[in-house]
């Protein structure tokens, strides 16, 4: 059993249910690796402490120590790290790159599986990133490599992580997914090179990951390896990362390093702890500075820990709240070269944010700083408008109602009286096409209003054919409403098409869209866009919004790809 | 025993020994209010869970509660409240303001010195803010009260705080400040009117808080009355506020809201809790969702509490990192309110942040954000080059070796080559006046250079004049190079002045100056700048680095004024 399931998104970002055998995980989601030569806080720990549901280990390090080994093959891998939750296995390609002694793929992807790793890695090559020549190499051999653990892995019960190489090199990127892609790896990795992070290359290891989010099919999960500082999670969920694993909460601790989201500080440059998980609430930093030296290590790896996973919580909290640009334009403040990262992710591109980014948003935006005019939503907004100057119509939808600092001004509105027909009709222009606003409200349209005055539902003889979302001030479609814009516009525009006889039967009651159900559809349907779920001859069942992008549609097998809203036969 | 000390300093904020009574607090410091009539954290939890070491109680309160009034006045308040820390009590001037029964302030002031309270708060006229007249009526009542107190009060063992009013009107604000200092007040506070920050007036909050902080003796602590949400802590720390106190963690919770540093949430909305403080490791969402009422507001009054208590660790770790503004900015980020807030920080205040800010931090400026260039340090540095091109003999030296994101241009550089001659006298022209650099520095002197090229050390005849800091690019004066910029200036530029033989004797030998022995000064030295200590005859006695402005040196009774370097007397 795998499967991966998008719930909600923001931005790139997603929030996904994973389920890998019996355990169901939500991304994203960051893996503590944990090197039983080396135990800082044992996998006892992370479930109660931390409530950590899967950590990497690695098969390499097992493999090599011959007590730990003969007792991982009798035992299997769960029972000897005590650890019940889902465990990744890294290969060792790492620690064979840094120089340690080699050990074929085929032994250790064997090994992976008879220790019973829930998830294992392909024996990559990676590299230094240090030059073209080399990093084409780690490419073209990671390849060979897919080749070979293609013939070599034979349980049904590990699911496999494969390798993108390339480094900074977009066109290596790409040619590594190319290739990579045609393997069937239920999860793509990325192996960031160690010196782009060393040297704040965040710019090159945002563009790594984008290029290999293009380039990968979007169903199946992202894991940036080796990615353990949260100055720079929130910018790698927002281009779409899934998973994140790293060490550095133990190899920060042992250089007496202190993770916060604002950067590490050294423990003994610290006056104060800038903190209040467990640790920094039950110790003063006086007390933490004059521990005995492998108490103190302990003591940090726990707070690294609490602070690496609180990241991770804050970023899903965002998604949900439709605030993840707003939290990188927070975490980009920590160091100028997150200020360049952030300005390369906004301005060089849109062509990724606009097919992803959801149409409308649970909040209105919040103008912070200069970057703000670059999020895709307002670009996107300013192209279908088509005027630098905006209908006053559209000041309470999205994301046209903005809130910016006094004297700012982020849209030039044309500060025109509408009545409440242009204004609905105009919102159906800027939702849909230019025209649709004149040929779904006719002039007989009533237009009924809440208390304070603003458009709530319009009807047509007594039908109701939309409503306004007071939140973002788009038209909720229902299945009068829909029939018109069905009407108005040629397939597959707006469309999702089902074919088999049980779900149109269930959908044109009601019921969700799956993904998997879906025959075709408009490859451009964005999320939370108005959708028309039609069968075979183009005939309206349902109307509901988007959860999925159209591309999205095409190839995830599980979740709800429409929400529906209303349908042809709803009450029945 | 009170005293206040200034020990570190960043912006216009400050880190300083507090001392009342028996008990050393550091501000700035949050005083959590204790309600005895509805205790949800109690003073004894406050100390052994949150190191809590003063709060806020309201002897209007304990007074009109006739069975706590009886038993307070026999046991006093700490018995009473079972707290051994320092407490500061309110006059309860906001509850009769509510329209609560009203008590004389002859009573509450008695009352507060019998029960042994540590700071009393005088019986202040608040206002609301919603009018000049209202406002004005206030800020006059206020000072009739403060004549009042004066023939009141009569304990040597309760301190007391004046009240400033006068809203988010600048010239009341100041009128009050005016009248106020004039009363022999411990420390100052100011009536931040509720209407003010319900809504989201911040940039209001700042000008009466800036408006205060000009008006009324630095060597006082300054308070912010009711202000309790973390994410205008670091704006009011940089314009001077030294004390906080609020029940809002408290408030919050009973309404179920939850304080980040973000904003506040509602508890339902959350579905991630974006914390890792003992309590938020302890229980999942779901648990705190599902928890009987009580218990929830109480769990969640913990977290606001602890998240209100990092905060504020947060900013003295940023003073002590010299990195407050970039706090601020990153603050800003949270609603575009205050984001106006900061840009009126910066660009309307430059004549306040100029004479207080250091004249060189223990970190390069880092540009996040277009408001960077307005940050104090560089418009002062800029005055003082007097030129748009700044000579790349600087480049390493604060604020000029700013980091920033590439392709960003901060400061034009003229690009010259400079001999190492040419290089110090343009950092000795720049850190003082045009033209000392030649003079301090003559053609026979010797430049001493580091391992990697750098200058370190300049001599003149086997005399070390001045060493340059790898961390800022100054000079550091020593006492040779002070004479040389003692004989090339007037009086009393860059000089304090000491008269006490025994004081002058100590800091001729290389003792550090404290406040209370500076007889006179140039009220213009900054802090961190070079500061030349001499008698009343303007002999040169030591040289060093200035912990206090000038004006602060004539002002405050306690604490290092200026850190002696070097001295004439140094080895005796």
């Amino acid at each position: 059993m795998f499967s991966f399931e998008i719930k909600d998104r923001d931005a790139g970002g997603r929030i996904c249910n994973l389920i890998i055998k019996e355990n169901k995980l939500e991304t994203p989601i960051f893996l503590p690796v944990y090197n039983p030569n080396i135990p800082l806080i044992t996998p006892e720990e992370m479930i109660k402490e931390f409530n950590v549901k899967a950590l990497m280990s690695n098969a390499y390090i097992i493999y090599k120590n011959e007590e730990l080994r003969k007792e991982t093959l009798s035992k299997g891998i769960h029972e000897v790290l005590n650890f019940n939750g889902t465990i990744f296995c890294d290969s060792g390609a790492y620690q064979m790159f840094r120089g340690e002694i080699k050990i074929s793929q085929k032994e250790i992807i064997e090994f992976q599986e008879k220790i019973g790793t829930d998830v294992g890695v392909m024996l990559d090559v990676p590299s230094k990133n240090e030059s073209y020549e080399e990093t084409k190499r780690s490419v073209l051999e990671t390849i060979e490599r897919a080749k070979e653990w293609e013939k070599i892995k034979s349980s049904k019960n590990v699911f496999w992580e494969g390798v993108i190489q390339g480094g900074g090199f977009r066109d290596l990127v790409e040619y590594s997914c190319r290739r990579m892609r045609e393997f069937n790896f239920d999860i793509f990795a990325v192996g960031v090179p160690p010196l782009l992070w060393k040297n704040y290359e965040f710019k090159s290891i945002t563009l790594q990951g984008l290029t290999t989010k293009i380039n990968i099919p979007s169903n199946k999960p992202l894991h940036a390896f080796g990615i353990g500082h949260p100055i720079i999670f929130c910018f790698l969920v927002a281009i779409g990362y899934d998973i994140f694993d790293s060490a550095s909460y133990a190899i920060y601790a042992r250089d007496l390093r202190y993770i916060t989201e604002y950067g590490t500080k050294k423990i003994d440059k610290l006056e104060f702890l800038p903190c209040n998980c467990p640790i920094c609430s039950k110790y003063t930093i006086k007390e933490i500075k004059e521990m005995e030296k492998n108490d103190k290590i302990k003591i940090i790896a726990k707070h690294n820990l609490y602070t690496i996973l609180k990241e991770i919580n804050i970023i899903k909290q965002a998604i949900k709240e439709n605030s993840l640009w707003e939290l990188c334009q927070i975490r980009a403040r920590n160091h100028p070269k997150l200020i360049e990262t952030l300005f390369f992710l906004l301005k060089d591109n849109y062509d990724f944010f606009e097919k992803i980014e959801p149409i409308r948003k649970r909040k209105p935006i919040f103008y912070i700083g200069e970057e703000s005019i670059y999020r895709p939503e307002i670009i996107r907004a300013k192209n279908r408008i088509k005027s630098e100057i905006i209908p006053s119509a559209l000041n309470e939808t999205y994301p046209f109602q903005i809130i910016f600092p006094t004297n700012f001004e982020i849209f030039k509105f044309d500060g025109k009286k509408y009545s409440d027909l242009e204004k609905i009709r105009i919102i159906a222009d800027y939702q849909f096409d230019k025209g649709i606003g004149e040929k779904i409200f006719s002039d007989k349209v009533e237009i009924e209003k809440s208390k304070n005055g603003r458009i709530k539902r319009i009807w047509n003889e007594n039908k109701l054919l939309a409503t306004i979302r007071a939140r973002d001030g788009f038209l909720a479609l229902r299945i009068e409403g829909a029939r018109l814009l069905h009407k108005y516009t040629n397939p597959l525009k707006y469309r999702v098409v089902i074919s088999d006889e049980e779900i149109k039967k269930i959908v044109s009651e009601g019921k969700n869209v799956f993904a998997k159900f879906i025959e075709k559809c408009d490859i451009n349907i964005i999320p939370k866009e108005e959708v028309l779920i039609v069968d075979e001859n183009d005939n309206l069942l349902a109307v509901g919004e988007a959860i999925l992008t159209g591309r999205e549609m095409m190839v995830f097998k599980r979740g709800v790809a429409v929400k529906v809203r209303d349908s042809i036969n709803r009450n029945k």
